[in-house]
C-alpha cells in the first residue's frame, strides 16, 4: 500500500479500536463486538470513502472517520450475521473462527445487532459534520445496508440456493448485497465534501464498476483460491451450489467481464485525474481486481 | 381505551402499515416485516410517545409519529431476534406463531436486521422535525437499544440463565433490557417538546417507575396469567431457570414492591397535573399495572 493510504488506514484503525466503550454490564458483548472489529479485514470500504474524500478535499479527509468507522460497523455485523448455522454456516473468516464460533450462536446475534445500533450512534454523534450531513449520512447509509440495500440482497441471496439463478438475478443480488456498502462508501464522501454535479457523477459510476469488479473477483477466488490465502473456506459456493458469476458464464468469460469493468473504472480515474489527484483512487482499483484474497 | 387514546393509536397504526415499502427484489423479506409489526402489540411505547408529546404539545403530537413507529420497529425487531431457538426459543408470540416458525430462521434473523435499520431511517428522513432534533433523537434511540441499552439487557439476561441471580443483576436487567425503551419514548417526547428542566426531571423519574412497574407486572403475569390470555406461553421463565422479581421476592413482596412505583408514579402526574392534563399518561400507568396480557 502507498504511504498516503498507509496514513489513511493507521489513522482509521486508531479511531476503530477506540469506537466500543466498556460498559459496566459485565458480559462478554463488547469483547465479541470487537473480536469481529478488529479481526483484520482490508478495510477496504472505509478506505475507499476516505480516499475519496481526501481526494476531494485534501485537507479535511478527517471529517470521514467516524463514519468510515461506521461503514467497517455495519460491514462487520452482517459477516457477523451471514456466518450463523442458519446462515451461511461458516465457521472459519479472515484465518480466524467466526463469532458464533468463538462466543456461541446468541451473542453472536445480539453483537452483530449491537454493532448494527453502534454505527448510526456513531454518524448521529460525529461533532465534525453538521447536523443536515449526518441526517443525510444516516438516510445514505441506512438506505444502502436495510430491506433496499445490503439485507435485501442477501434475502434474495438465500432464497437462490440451491436453485438455478440466471444472470439478472446474480446481478440484482449482487449490486444489493455488495454492491449498496461499496457505493455507499463513495457516496458518503460526496456527501461531506459537497462536490458538482459532473464529479458525483462520474465518482457514482466509479463506484458501480467497482462493485462489479469486487464480486466477480470474489466467486474468482472462491473458486481457484486456496482456505491459506483467504482466510476462509473456499469452494462454499458450490457446496451451497450457489450460483456465481464464475458457475454461470465461466472462467473465461467472467475474467472477460471483469476486464470491461476495470478499463470503464481506469477511463472515469482518467478523466477525474484533470482535476484530482486519483493515485490513491487507482491503487485501491487495483487493489480490488489484483487482490489473492 | 379513552377517546384521546384511542385517536393517537389509530394515526399511528395508519402510518406504521405504510412504513414498509415494497422493493423490487421479490423475496418474503418485507412481508416477514411487517407479519411482526403488524401481529397486534399493545403499542405501549408509541403510545407514550405520542401521549406525552400530546401533553406538552397538544396541536403538534404529529411531530412525534414517525419516531413513534421508529421505536415499534426496535421493540419489534428485538422480539424476532429474542424469539430466536438460540435466544429463548419461543413458538408463540401475541397468540401468533413466532417469526422464524411462520419464516424460517434466517428470514426471521433478516427481517429483524431490516427492521432495526429501517427505524433509523424513519428518524433521520423525517421532514417534520429539524435536522438537530433528527440527530437527537438517533443517538437517543441507540443509545437506548444499543449495547449500553437493550442488547445488553439482554446479554446480560442469557448470560444469567440457569444461574441463581441476585436481586441487583435482577434490577441491571430490566433497567436495560424493557427499561430503556420505555425511557426512550419519554425522553423522545421531551427532545421533540423542548420543555423546561424541572418537568424533564419528572417525566424522566416517572419513566423509571413506569419500567420496573411493566418488569414486574411481567413476572408476575408469567407466573400466574394463562396462555390464552397472554398469547405466548407461560411459565417460561420457569423453563429457562430465570430469576424474576416474583420467584426472588416472592408473589407478595413483588405485588408490594409494584404497588410502591405505581405511588410514586401517580405522586408525579399529580404534580404535573397543575401545569397539564395528565389524563391520558394517568390511562397508561393504570394499562401498565391492570393488564393481564
Amino acid at each position: 500500500m502507498n504511504q498516503s493510504l498507509n496514513k489513511l488506514l493507521s489513522t482509521f484503525n486508531h479511531i476503530l479500536d477506540q469506537s466500543i466503550e466498556q460498559t459496566p454490564l459485565h458480559t462478554q458483548l463488547e469483547e465479541s463486538m470487537r473480536y469481529s472489529l478488529q479481526a483484520g479485514g482490508k478495510r477496504v470500504r472505509p478506505l475507499l470513502l476516505l480516499a475519496t474524500l481526501h481526494m476531494l478535499q485534501p485537507n479535511k479527509y478527517h471529517e470521514g472517520l467516524k463514519t468510515a468507522v461506521a461503514l467497517e460497523m455495519v460491514h462487520t455485523y452482517s459477516l457477523i450475521h451471514d456466518d450463523l448455522p442458519a446462515m451461511d454456516n461458516d465457521d472459519l473468516r479472515r484465518g480466524k473462527p467466526t463469532n458464533h464460533k468463538v462466543y456461541g450462536e446468541w451473542l453472536a446475534i445480539l453483537a452483530g445487532d449491537a454493532l448494527l445500533t453502534k454505527a448510526f450512534e456513531y454518524i448521529s454523534n460525529d461533532a465534525s459534520l453538521s447536523a443536515e450531513v449526518r441526517v443525510k449520512l444516516i438516510t445514505a447509509l441506512s438506505q444502502a445496508s436495510g430491506h433496499q440495500g445490503m439485507v435485501g440482497g442477501q434475502a434474495l441471496d438465500m432464497q437462490s440456493e440451491s436453485q438455478a439463478v440466471e444472470l439478472p438475478i446474480l446481478e440484482q443480488i449482487h449490486l444489493h448485497k455488495t454492491g449498496a456498502l461499496i457505493r455507499f462508501a463513495i457516496e458518503a464522501a460526496i456527501i461531506i465534501a459537497n462536490v458538482d454535479n459532473e464529479t458525483q457523477q462520474q465518482l457514482i459510476k466509479f463506484a458501480n464498476h467497482l462493485g462489479i469488479i469486487f464480486q466477480i473477483k470474489d466467486d474468482l477466488l472462491d473458486l481457484f483460491g486456496t482456505t491459506e490465502a483467504l482466510g476462509k473456506q473456499t469452494g462454499s459456493d458450490d457446496a451451497n451450489e450457489k450460483s456465481t458469476y464464475a458457475t454461470l458464464l465461466g472462467y473465461t468469460q467472467a475474467e472477460h467481464i471483469l476486464a470491461t469493468h476495470v478499463e470503464e473504472a481506469e477511463r472515469i480515474l482518467a478523466s477525474l485525474s484533470e482535476a484530482y489527484n486519483t493515485d490513491d483512487l487507482a491503487y485501491l482499483l487495483k487493489l480490488f481486481y489484483q487482490r489473492q484474497n
